[in-house]
Protein backbone atom coordinates (compact mmCIF):
# COMPACT_ATOMS: atom_id res chain seq x y z
CA UNK A 1 0.00 0.00 0.00
CA UNK A 2 2.47 2.05 -0.76
CA UNK A 3 2.35 3.24 -4.23
CA UNK A 4 1.88 7.01 -4.94
CA UNK A 5 -1.31 8.97 -6.18
CA UNK A 6 -0.90 9.61 -10.15
CA UNK A 7 -2.74 11.92 -11.71
CA UNK A 8 -7.01 11.92 -12.59
CA UNK A 9 -7.17 11.55 -16.18
CA UNK A 10 -7.98 14.57 -18.18
CA UNK A 11 -11.53 13.69 -19.21
CA UNK A 12 -14.53 11.98 -17.59
CA UNK A 13 -14.79 8.26 -19.34
CA UNK A 14 -17.28 5.56 -19.20
CA UNK A 15 -16.61 3.64 -16.35
CA UNK A 16 -14.87 0.63 -16.87
CA UNK A 17 -16.83 -2.98 -16.51
CA UNK A 18 -15.87 -4.98 -13.43
CA UNK A 19 -13.82 -7.88 -13.65
CA UNK A 20 -16.29 -10.33 -12.92
CA UNK A 21 -20.11 -9.22 -11.84
CA UNK A 22 -22.29 -6.36 -12.48
CA UNK A 23 -21.08 -2.50 -13.06
CA UNK A 24 -19.93 -0.59 -9.92
CA UNK A 25 -22.70 1.85 -8.58
CA UNK A 26 -21.67 5.14 -6.04
CA UNK A 27 -22.76 2.48 -3.00
CA UNK A 28 -20.14 -0.18 -3.77
CA UNK A 29 -17.32 2.43 -4.27
CA UNK A 30 -18.12 4.11 -0.79
CA UNK A 31 -18.72 0.20 0.76
CA UNK A 32 -15.38 -0.84 -0.12
CA UNK A 33 -13.82 3.06 0.84
CA UNK A 34 -15.23 1.87 4.02
CA UNK A 35 -13.56 -1.07 4.44
CA UNK A 36 -10.56 0.47 4.09
CA UNK A 37 -11.49 2.84 6.87
CA UNK A 38 -12.14 0.33 9.07
CA UNK A 39 -9.13 -2.38 8.34
CA UNK A 40 -6.54 0.73 7.95
CA UNK A 41 -7.55 4.50 8.18
CA UNK A 42 -8.32 7.11 6.47
CA UNK A 43 -5.31 7.39 4.72
CA UNK A 44 -5.66 4.38 2.93
CA UNK A 45 -8.81 5.68 1.11
CA UNK A 46 -6.56 5.98 -2.01
CA UNK A 47 -7.95 6.08 -5.05
CA UNK A 48 -5.45 3.74 -6.29
CA UNK A 49 -6.46 1.44 -3.82
CA UNK A 50 -9.88 1.39 -4.24
CA UNK A 51 -9.47 0.61 -8.00
CA UNK A 52 -7.40 -2.24 -7.30
CA UNK A 53 -9.63 -3.61 -4.54
CA UNK A 54 -12.51 -3.19 -6.75
CA UNK A 55 -10.59 -4.65 -9.91
CA UNK A 56 -11.41 -1.52 -12.25
CA UNK A 57 -9.42 1.55 -13.72
CA UNK A 58 -9.40 4.39 -12.35
CA UNK A 59 -11.31 6.05 -15.09
CA UNK A 60 -14.65 4.60 -13.41
CA UNK A 61 -14.15 6.08 -10.15
CA UNK A 62 -14.00 9.33 -11.81
CA UNK A 63 -17.27 8.44 -13.43
CA UNK A 64 -18.95 8.33 -9.84
CA UNK A 65 -16.63 11.33 -8.00
CA UNK A 66 -14.54 14.49 -8.92
CA UNK A 67 -12.06 13.10 -6.72
CA UNK A 68 -11.02 11.67 -3.05
CA UNK A 69 -12.54 15.04 -1.10
CA UNK A 70 -15.60 14.07 -2.85
CA UNK A 71 -15.86 10.55 -1.96
CA UNK A 72 -14.71 10.92 1.77
CA UNK A 73 -17.76 14.21 1.77
CA UNK A 74 -20.51 11.29 0.67
CA UNK A 75 -18.71 8.74 2.90
CA UNK A 76 -19.65 10.97 5.76
CA UNK A 77 -22.89 12.12 4.64
CA UNK A 78 -24.07 8.00 4.36
CA UNK A 79 -23.26 7.54 7.53
CA UNK A 80 -24.41 10.97 8.99
CA UNK A 81 -27.77 9.54 7.26
CA UNK A 82 -27.86 6.10 7.97
CA UNK A 83 -27.18 5.87 11.83
CA UNK A 84 -29.30 9.02 12.54
CA UNK A 85 -32.52 9.29 9.87
CA UNK A 86 -32.85 5.68 9.07
CA UNK A 87 -32.67 4.65 12.74
CA UNK A 88 -35.42 6.89 14.04
CA UNK A 89 -37.34 6.54 10.70
CA UNK A 90 -37.65 3.13 11.54
CA UNK A 91 -37.66 3.25 15.23
CA UNK A 92 -41.21 5.55 13.89
CA UNK A 93 -42.22 2.90 11.89
CA UNK A 94 -42.69 -0.10 14.88
CA UNK A 95 -43.82 1.86 18.09
CA UNK A 96 -45.10 5.15 19.19
CA UNK A 97 -44.46 4.41 22.57
CA UNK A 98 -41.79 6.19 24.06
CA UNK A 99 -40.30 3.87 26.84
CA UNK A 100 -40.50 0.81 23.64
CA UNK A 101 -38.45 3.11 21.58
CA UNK A 102 -36.23 3.98 24.51
CA UNK A 103 -35.59 0.10 25.08
CA UNK A 104 -34.98 -0.32 21.26
CA UNK A 105 -32.24 2.29 20.98
CA UNK A 106 -30.26 0.83 23.99
CA UNK A 107 -30.59 -2.93 22.49
CA UNK A 108 -28.89 -1.31 19.34
CA UNK A 109 -25.56 -2.39 20.83
CA UNK A 110 -26.56 -6.00 21.26
CA UNK A 111 -28.33 -6.84 17.55
CA UNK A 112 -26.03 -9.07 15.24
CA UNK A 113 -24.96 -6.66 12.69
CA UNK A 114 -24.09 -3.74 15.28
CA UNK A 115 -20.24 -5.07 15.76
CA UNK A 116 -20.01 -4.09 11.72
CA UNK A 117 -21.87 -0.92 12.58
CA UNK A 118 -19.91 0.29 15.74
CA UNK A 119 -16.68 -0.43 14.11
CA UNK A 120 -17.35 2.09 11.20
CA UNK A 121 -18.45 4.53 14.18
CA UNK A 122 -15.54 3.99 15.99
CA UNK A 123 -13.07 4.22 13.20
CA UNK A 124 -14.80 7.52 11.78
CA UNK A 125 -14.57 8.99 15.41
CA UNK A 126 -10.79 8.54 15.64
CA UNK A 127 -10.84 9.65 11.91
CA UNK A 128 -12.84 13.11 13.80
CA UNK A 129 -10.36 13.31 16.28
CA UNK A 130 -7.66 15.01 13.45
CA UNK A 131 -9.73 16.11 10.89
CA UNK A 132 -12.61 18.68 11.00
CA UNK A 133 -14.47 17.24 8.27
CA UNK A 134 -15.48 14.36 9.86
CA UNK A 135 -15.88 16.12 13.45
CA UNK A 136 -18.22 18.13 12.47
CA UNK A 137 -20.27 14.87 10.41
CA UNK A 138 -20.11 13.24 14.25
CA UNK A 139 -21.08 16.12 16.15
CA UNK A 140 -23.96 16.30 13.87
CA UNK A 141 -25.01 12.70 14.50
CA UNK A 142 -24.24 13.08 18.09
CA UNK A 143 -26.59 15.82 18.48
CA UNK A 144 -29.48 14.29 16.70
CA UNK A 145 -29.06 11.30 18.46
CA UNK A 146 -29.28 13.47 21.83
CA UNK A 147 -32.21 15.74 20.84
CA UNK A 148 -34.37 12.58 19.63
CA UNK A 149 -33.77 11.10 23.23
CA UNK A 150 -34.54 14.08 24.66
CA UNK A 151 -37.99 14.19 22.92
CA UNK A 152 -38.25 10.16 23.98
CA UNK A 153 -37.74 11.24 27.83
CA UNK A 154 -39.93 14.26 27.63
CA UNK A 155 -42.66 12.41 26.29
CA UNK A 156 -42.65 9.97 29.38
CA UNK A 157 -43.15 13.06 31.07
CA UNK A 158 -40.33 13.94 32.78
CA UNK A 159 -39.51 17.85 33.00
CA UNK A 160 -37.02 19.31 30.22
CA UNK A 161 -34.11 19.32 32.78
CA UNK A 162 -34.31 16.16 33.68
CA UNK A 163 -35.04 15.32 30.17
CA UNK A 164 -31.85 16.56 28.94
CA UNK A 165 -29.36 14.90 31.66
CA UNK A 166 -31.06 11.57 31.23
CA UNK A 167 -30.65 11.82 27.36
CA UNK A 168 -27.17 12.52 28.12
CA UNK A 169 -27.27 9.79 30.45
CA UNK A 170 -28.62 6.88 28.24
CA UNK A 171 -26.88 8.27 25.32
CA UNK A 172 -23.32 7.60 27.24
CA UNK A 173 -24.77 4.05 28.18
CA UNK A 174 -25.35 3.65 24.85
CA UNK A 175 -21.78 4.40 23.30
CA UNK A 176 -20.30 2.79 26.26
CA UNK A 177 -22.21 -0.65 25.94
CA UNK A 178 -21.19 -0.39 22.12
CA UNK A 179 -17.79 0.53 22.75
CA UNK A 180 -17.36 -2.20 26.08
CA UNK A 181 -18.67 -5.17 23.35
CA UNK A 182 -15.08 -5.21 21.67
CA UNK A 183 -13.56 -6.83 24.93
CA UNK A 184 -16.15 -7.48 28.27
CA UNK A 185 -19.30 -9.39 26.42
CA UNK A 186 -21.66 -9.32 29.86
CA UNK A 187 -23.31 -12.15 31.02
CA UNK A 188 -27.40 -11.69 31.29
CA UNK A 189 -27.51 -9.11 28.16
CA UNK A 190 -31.29 -9.33 29.01
CA UNK A 191 -31.17 -8.80 32.39
CA UNK A 192 -28.59 -6.21 31.94
CA UNK A 193 -31.04 -3.76 29.77
CA UNK A 194 -34.45 -4.93 32.15
CA UNK A 195 -31.74 -2.86 34.93
CA UNK A 196 -30.69 -0.16 32.18
CA UNK A 197 -34.66 0.73 31.85
CA UNK A 198 -35.29 0.58 35.24
CA UNK A 199 -32.84 2.94 36.19
CA UNK A 200 -33.27 5.57 33.69
CA UNK A 201 -37.16 5.76 33.55
CA UNK A 202 -37.86 5.23 37.12
CA UNK A 203 -39.59 8.13 39.27
CA UNK A 204 -41.66 7.87 42.16
CA UNK A 205 -41.62 3.36 42.03
CA UNK A 206 -38.96 1.69 43.59
CA UNK A 207 -35.89 -0.19 42.08
CA UNK B 1 6.98 10.85 7.67
CA UNK B 2 7.94 8.81 4.35
CA UNK B 3 10.99 7.78 5.36
CA UNK B 4 11.91 3.80 4.97
CA UNK B 5 12.87 2.03 8.08
CA UNK B 6 16.48 1.40 7.92
CA UNK B 7 18.61 -1.42 9.66
CA UNK B 8 19.55 -0.90 13.20
CA UNK B 9 23.65 -0.70 14.01
CA UNK B 10 25.06 -4.16 15.04
CA UNK B 11 26.31 -2.84 18.38
CA UNK B 12 24.58 -1.41 21.41
CA UNK B 13 26.46 1.99 21.83
CA UNK B 14 26.08 4.87 24.38
CA UNK B 15 22.69 6.95 24.27
CA UNK B 16 23.61 9.88 22.39
CA UNK B 17 23.10 13.50 23.49
CA UNK B 18 19.82 15.26 23.09
CA UNK B 19 20.28 18.44 21.24
CA UNK B 20 19.17 20.36 23.67
CA UNK B 21 18.59 19.12 27.42
CA UNK B 22 19.25 16.16 29.86
CA UNK B 23 19.69 12.68 28.14
CA UNK B 24 16.60 10.48 27.45
CA UNK B 25 15.52 8.45 29.60
CA UNK B 26 12.73 5.90 28.90
CA UNK B 27 9.85 7.57 29.78
CA UNK B 28 10.85 10.28 26.41
CA UNK B 29 10.31 7.43 24.36
CA UNK B 30 7.38 6.14 25.71
CA UNK B 31 5.91 9.94 25.60
CA UNK B 32 6.90 10.39 21.95
CA UNK B 33 5.92 7.27 20.86
CA UNK B 34 2.06 8.11 22.59
CA UNK B 35 2.26 11.09 20.65
CA UNK B 36 2.97 10.05 17.37
CA UNK B 37 -0.14 7.02 18.46
CA UNK B 38 -2.40 9.72 19.00
CA UNK B 39 -1.29 12.08 16.30
CA UNK B 40 -0.61 9.16 13.21
CA UNK B 41 -1.63 5.35 14.01
CA UNK B 42 0.36 2.73 15.38
CA UNK B 43 2.02 2.51 11.69
CA UNK B 44 3.34 5.89 12.76
CA UNK B 45 5.48 4.68 15.63
CA UNK B 46 8.77 4.03 13.73
CA UNK B 47 12.05 4.31 15.41
CA UNK B 48 13.51 6.75 12.62
CA UNK B 49 10.37 9.35 13.14
CA UNK B 50 11.23 9.06 16.69
CA UNK B 51 14.72 9.88 16.47
CA UNK B 52 14.03 12.85 14.58
CA UNK B 53 11.24 13.83 17.00
CA UNK B 54 13.24 13.52 19.73
CA UNK B 55 16.70 15.10 17.65
CA UNK B 56 18.72 11.79 18.37
CA UNK B 57 20.26 9.09 16.77
CA UNK B 58 19.55 5.34 16.37
CA UNK B 59 21.82 4.30 18.90
CA UNK B 60 20.27 6.43 21.89
CA UNK B 61 16.97 4.27 21.41
CA UNK B 62 18.71 0.88 21.02
CA UNK B 63 20.18 1.90 24.38
CA UNK B 64 16.71 1.98 26.14
CA UNK B 65 14.80 -0.93 23.83
CA UNK B 66 15.54 -3.94 21.53
CA UNK B 67 13.16 -2.84 18.63
CA UNK B 68 9.74 -1.28 17.87
CA UNK B 69 8.34 -4.39 19.58
CA UNK B 70 9.93 -3.58 22.72
CA UNK B 71 8.64 0.16 22.76
CA UNK B 72 5.03 -1.32 21.92
CA UNK B 73 5.08 -3.81 24.58
CA UNK B 74 6.22 -1.13 27.20
CA UNK B 75 4.06 1.72 26.14
CA UNK B 76 0.74 -0.38 26.01
CA UNK B 77 2.36 -2.16 29.67
CA UNK B 78 2.29 1.66 31.13
CA UNK B 79 -0.65 2.34 29.74
CA UNK B 80 -2.27 -0.54 31.18
CA UNK B 81 -0.56 0.49 34.86
CA UNK B 82 -1.11 4.04 34.69
CA UNK B 83 -4.93 3.69 33.85
CA UNK B 84 -5.90 0.59 36.37
CA UNK B 85 -3.31 0.14 39.63
CA UNK B 86 -2.41 4.04 39.89
CA UNK B 87 -6.16 5.08 39.41
CA UNK B 88 -7.16 2.31 42.02
CA UNK B 89 -4.02 3.40 44.51
CA UNK B 90 -5.17 6.85 44.24
CA UNK B 91 -8.54 6.52 45.13
CA UNK B 92 -7.37 4.16 47.91
CA UNK B 93 -5.21 7.03 49.39
CA UNK B 94 -7.90 9.43 49.12
CA UNK B 95 -11.23 7.94 50.91
CA UNK B 96 -12.64 4.41 51.92
CA UNK B 97 -16.46 5.18 51.29
CA UNK B 98 -17.20 2.81 48.03
CA UNK B 99 -20.02 5.75 47.11
CA UNK B 100 -17.21 8.30 47.30
CA UNK B 101 -15.16 5.94 45.27
CA UNK B 102 -17.59 5.74 42.73
CA UNK B 103 -18.59 9.24 42.49
CA UNK B 104 -14.32 10.20 41.44
CA UNK B 105 -14.21 7.76 39.38
CA UNK B 106 -17.30 8.74 37.68
CA UNK B 107 -15.99 12.16 37.65
CA UNK B 108 -12.37 11.52 36.15
CA UNK B 109 -13.90 12.07 32.51
CA UNK B 110 -14.44 15.48 34.06
CA UNK B 111 -10.81 16.48 34.98
CA UNK B 112 -8.27 18.61 33.10
CA UNK B 113 -5.67 16.36 32.07
CA UNK B 114 -8.32 13.85 31.02
CA UNK B 115 -9.18 14.77 27.34
CA UNK B 116 -5.39 13.97 26.72
CA UNK B 117 -5.67 10.33 28.32
CA UNK B 118 -9.02 9.96 27.00
CA UNK B 119 -7.50 10.04 23.34
CA UNK B 120 -4.50 8.02 24.53
CA UNK B 121 -7.06 5.68 25.49
CA UNK B 122 -8.94 5.66 22.11
CA UNK B 123 -6.10 5.54 20.30
CA UNK B 124 -4.92 2.27 22.23
CA UNK B 125 -8.55 1.47 21.32
CA UNK B 126 -8.63 1.88 17.62
CA UNK B 127 -4.99 -0.03 17.62
CA UNK B 128 -6.83 -2.99 19.47
CA UNK B 129 -9.08 -3.40 17.43
CA UNK B 130 -6.54 -4.49 14.35
CA UNK B 131 -3.80 -6.33 16.52
CA UNK B 132 -3.94 -8.90 19.25
CA UNK B 133 -1.38 -7.29 21.49
CA UNK B 134 -3.04 -4.12 21.69
CA UNK B 135 -6.66 -5.66 21.93
CA UNK B 136 -5.31 -7.96 25.38
CA UNK B 137 -4.02 -4.57 26.91
CA UNK B 138 -7.25 -2.86 26.66
CA UNK B 139 -9.67 -6.61 27.70
CA UNK B 140 -7.32 -6.63 31.26
CA UNK B 141 -7.54 -2.63 31.60
CA UNK B 142 -11.42 -3.50 31.15
CA UNK B 143 -11.63 -6.49 33.54
CA UNK B 144 -9.25 -4.36 36.38
CA UNK B 145 -12.13 -1.36 36.26
CA UNK B 146 -15.22 -3.39 35.95
CA UNK B 147 -13.82 -5.77 38.79
CA UNK B 148 -13.31 -2.79 41.28
CA UNK B 149 -16.65 -1.28 40.16
CA UNK B 150 -17.68 -4.43 41.04
CA UNK B 151 -16.29 -4.89 44.28
CA UNK B 152 -17.34 -0.51 45.10
CA UNK B 153 -21.22 -2.14 44.31
CA UNK B 154 -21.01 -4.89 46.61
CA UNK B 155 -19.18 -2.40 49.56
CA UNK B 156 -22.73 -0.51 49.37
CA UNK B 157 -24.38 -3.78 50.27
CA UNK B 158 -25.78 -4.73 46.43
CA UNK B 159 -26.29 -8.32 45.68
CA UNK B 160 -23.24 -9.86 43.59
CA UNK B 161 -25.96 -10.11 40.57
CA UNK B 162 -26.88 -6.93 41.00
CA UNK B 163 -23.26 -5.40 41.76
CA UNK B 164 -22.14 -7.19 38.32
CA UNK B 165 -24.61 -5.67 36.55
CA UNK B 166 -24.62 -2.03 38.03
CA UNK B 167 -20.66 -1.98 37.26
CA UNK B 168 -21.07 -2.64 33.72
CA UNK B 169 -23.82 -0.37 33.95
CA UNK B 170 -20.87 2.49 35.24
CA UNK B 171 -18.36 1.19 33.03
CA UNK B 172 -20.52 1.87 29.99
CA UNK B 173 -21.92 5.10 31.57
CA UNK B 174 -18.01 6.64 32.24
CA UNK B 175 -16.59 5.64 28.55
CA UNK B 176 -19.52 7.12 26.76
CA UNK B 177 -18.82 10.18 28.90
CA UNK B 178 -15.57 10.19 28.13
CA UNK B 179 -16.28 9.39 23.97
CA UNK B 180 -18.97 11.72 23.74
CA UNK B 181 -16.72 15.12 25.60
CA UNK B 182 -15.34 15.35 22.21
CA UNK B 183 -18.60 16.60 20.55
CA UNK B 184 -21.37 17.10 23.52
CA UNK B 185 -20.27 19.25 26.30
CA UNK B 186 -23.28 18.72 28.71
CA UNK B 187 -24.22 21.86 30.38
CA UNK B 188 -24.38 21.13 34.36
CA UNK B 189 -22.03 18.42 34.47
CA UNK B 190 -22.52 18.82 38.44
CA UNK B 191 -26.20 18.11 38.15
CA UNK B 192 -25.42 15.75 35.59
CA UNK B 193 -22.92 13.73 38.41
CA UNK B 194 -25.61 14.20 40.98
CA UNK B 195 -28.18 12.18 38.57
CA UNK B 196 -25.85 9.45 37.53
CA UNK B 197 -25.22 8.68 41.46
CA UNK B 198 -28.85 8.78 42.62
CA UNK B 199 -29.65 6.66 39.31
CA UNK B 200 -26.62 3.89 40.47
CA UNK B 201 -26.80 3.54 43.74
CA UNK B 202 -30.54 3.58 44.68
CA UNK B 203 -31.69 0.75 46.30
CA UNK B 204 -35.54 1.32 48.10
CA UNK B 205 -35.44 5.59 47.68
CA UNK B 206 -37.58 7.35 45.42
CA UNK B 207 -35.57 9.51 42.85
Amino acid sequence: METAETNPPKRKREPTQRLKGSPLNEADWIDAATGILVDENVRGIRIDALCKKLGVTKGSFYWHFSGRPALLAILLQNWRKRMTTNVIDRLGAQTVDPTARLRALLALPRRSRSPKFARIEQSIRDWGRRDTQARDAVQEVDVIRLNYLEELFEQQGFAPAVAKRRAYIAYAMLMGDSVLRDTLDPNGADAMLDDIMDLLTQKETAL
